[in-house]
């Protein structure tokens, strides 16, 4: 990843723009801070699943030049919602590959979830400067995708908001100075229920996050600290740093995102309201500075910021990701492919809160007694252990 | 300052230090550090005030090859304790400068108070790299001196707790990036204290400080928050960052030493435990990192930090600094000056504490009347001005 500097701003012709994921949560931040200054960038494709309207709507607003979603059954409602707007449409998975291809010096790649590695790989393969939201692409398929970025010359910038601060706590020190690098978590809605009352929530709940606003997937998995432990994985791929110096602090407020340890007793701190236009922005501007329209920090203001160690007995998604991470080789795809698939049953009423780590965690063991958590050499490699796990836990959930 | 990047440790041959202000707090701090690997650094050389004894035995562990101490009239017991070590030594002011210049890698100019001043200048102007703890190098005669630093190609480590952090959070940022700076302080044993009992607080008690273990003057700054003005002064200096720039908050626990906010929202915290040999080591190591000895910060283990404005009223040191870096000119000297006089008036109960900032301000605003407060344009000028600060606020004493 890029360890250049972050210098003023300079005004220069417009940088050109790809948003993948346009009408989730990230892309819907990213609208509004290109909204403060529209003449900064040309946004040259943006991609979405299946919401034609918003996708359209987007399109609009932000002048694309051509816009894929990747529901194929949704082109007709697309191209409806366009109407004259000379937008250039296509839809299905190849569009929105297509999208990420298209020319540009920055592509967001915000889209949730497994679906969204290829189109994000397809942008680092191609040697793009990519502003990485979507953790898949390295949870899943972290060792691949990391030797395609090293052969294309791609930049990762880091745009989960954890990762993001660490990235700028480590202000471009080698990692191999590092002593450890530490992820904040809320603690998400349950951290300070006890482990029955945990087991019983309801979706609605665990879709209360006491910090965040963001989609259910990632909101759940914040409610079970299984998004710690995927974050764990991710940043093990983009920072190249060792499992055993990577830990997770639990800090209620928020405010601390990241830290990084130095062997002198430093430690450099990422902070930021909790407004992921803050990453946004970073990312947006950088290796410049410019403004995300989120809310200063004020520490007085704020008062006071609280610390505790994460409670792996009452949050068993973290320590099965830590383990996956210490495991190594297909583990860490297992995981995510079967915790997606839980998740989804959970939202959709199928599985208690309190059953999906034990389910994620059985289809782990069957992956290793089963011989297929091996080490992807590939991508393709990756996508096939993950529909394995997938298929392993649906075929568990029934 | 240097922008360089901290990289991790090569071992090579060892690099040659200077310490003046050897057996001061930061003196036996950095003898600290260095027992941790002696084999990094020779000492060329050592200056101390007017301890011959402890002087003598810190040359002696520290295998330097000179010695010298400021007190003319120590010169008969630093030779007698020195034995038949073969250590050179001397003393009065002109030996103090000579350790200064003596051939090193790295000064730590650590003598407290403006007789500090002329040794570090010298350092500076011999384009040396200087660790910066002696605050009154700045303070007194920052324009000069930064003018010598530019000119003389020396870097400026900053060793202070607060500007060290800083120049960790920075990451080599340009300060054209910077929004605002913040540096904390704890507030002092008088933090909770209504303004008449902070007015007659006692000598012990002032010197009770809650957090950090410092020479007598800084710590009877850092209860009148004197000290925290001092050091907006020097972060306007050492950074060439605008005074509206700047900012204080109080932070009782002394874990954040210093904060970078940028125009995104994105704020990066320089972070350590309250102990001076984390920045010692990251000025020994700069642009490696090596151990301190410090514990490192466990911030689960901390549970919680707090964050309050500074009270300008019951502080009203901190206002009168504030207001003459925003004054400018010559009125940071003159103020500087005239707190060295009335901190040694308090420290010999000769004054009580709620006077001292009215005796400064008196100084200062005399200083305006009679038009001796002009920007210094050498370090000369500076010292001319602090003389006739010193000499004023004597007179305003009597």
């Amino acid at each position: 990843m890029s360890q250049a500097r972050h210098q003023t701003r300079s005004h220069s012709s417009p940088r050109s723009l790809v948003i993948l994921g346009a009408t989730g949560s990230i892309g819907r931040s990213t609208a509004q801070v290109l909204a403060l200054d529209p003449s900064r960038f040309h946004v040259a494709a943006i991609a979405g699943g299946r919401d034609a309207d918003a996708l359209a709507r987007m399109a609009i607003e932000l002048k694309t030049s051509f816009v894929a979603i990747a529901d194929p059954s949704a082109y007709g409602a697309l191209k409806d919602a366009l109407g004259s707007s000379g937008i250039e449409a296509a839809a299905g998975p190849d569009a929105v590959v297509e999208a990420a291809l298209r020319p540009s010096d920055l592509v967001i790649a915000a889209i949730a979830g497994t679906v969204g590695v290829m189109p994000t790989y397809a942008a680092l393969a191609a040697g793009r400067t990519v502003a990485l939201a979507n953790k898949e692409t390295l949870v899943c398929a972290g060792y691949p995708v990391m030797q395609t970025v090293a052969a294309s010359g791609a930049t990762v910038l880091p745009l989960d908001s954890e990762h993001n601060a660490i990235f700028q706590a480590l202000g471009g020190a080698p990692i191999s100075s590092v002593e450890t690098m530490t992820l904040t978590a809320s603690g998400g809605p349950f951290r300070t229920w006890d482990a029955a009352r945990i087991a019983a929530a309801t979706v609605k709940e665990a879709l209360a996050h006491p910090n965040w606003a963001m989609g259910p997937k990632v909101t759940i998995d914040s409610a079970s600290l299984m998004n710690k432990g995927l974050e764990l994985i991710e940043a093990f791929h983009l920072f190249g740093i060792e499992a055993e110096r990577l830990d997770v602090v639990v800090h209620p407020q928020s405010v601390v995102h990241g830290l990084v340890s130095f062997a002198d007793g430093s430690v450099n701190a990422g902070m930021a309201l909790p407004d992921m236009r803050v990453p946004i922005a970073h990312c947006l501007g950088f290796p410049h500075r410019s403004e995300s329209g989120a809310r200063k920090l004020d520490l007085a203001a704020l008062g006071s910021m609280t610390f505790e160690k994460p409670d792996l007995d009452r949050f068993p998604a973290l320590r099965l990701a830590m383990d996956a991470l210490k495991a190594g080789g297909g583990l860490p795809t297992v995981l995510n492919a079967a915790n997606e698939i839980v998740v989804a049953a959970f939202l959709e009423g199928q599985l208690n809160f309190g059953a999906m780590a034990g389910l994620v965690e059985r289809v782990c063991d069957r992956s290793i007694a089963e011989g297929w958590s091996y080490l992807p050499a590939s991508v393709a490699d990756a996508l096939a252990i993950d529909r394995q796990a997938r298929e392993t836990a649906a075929a568990l959930l029934d």
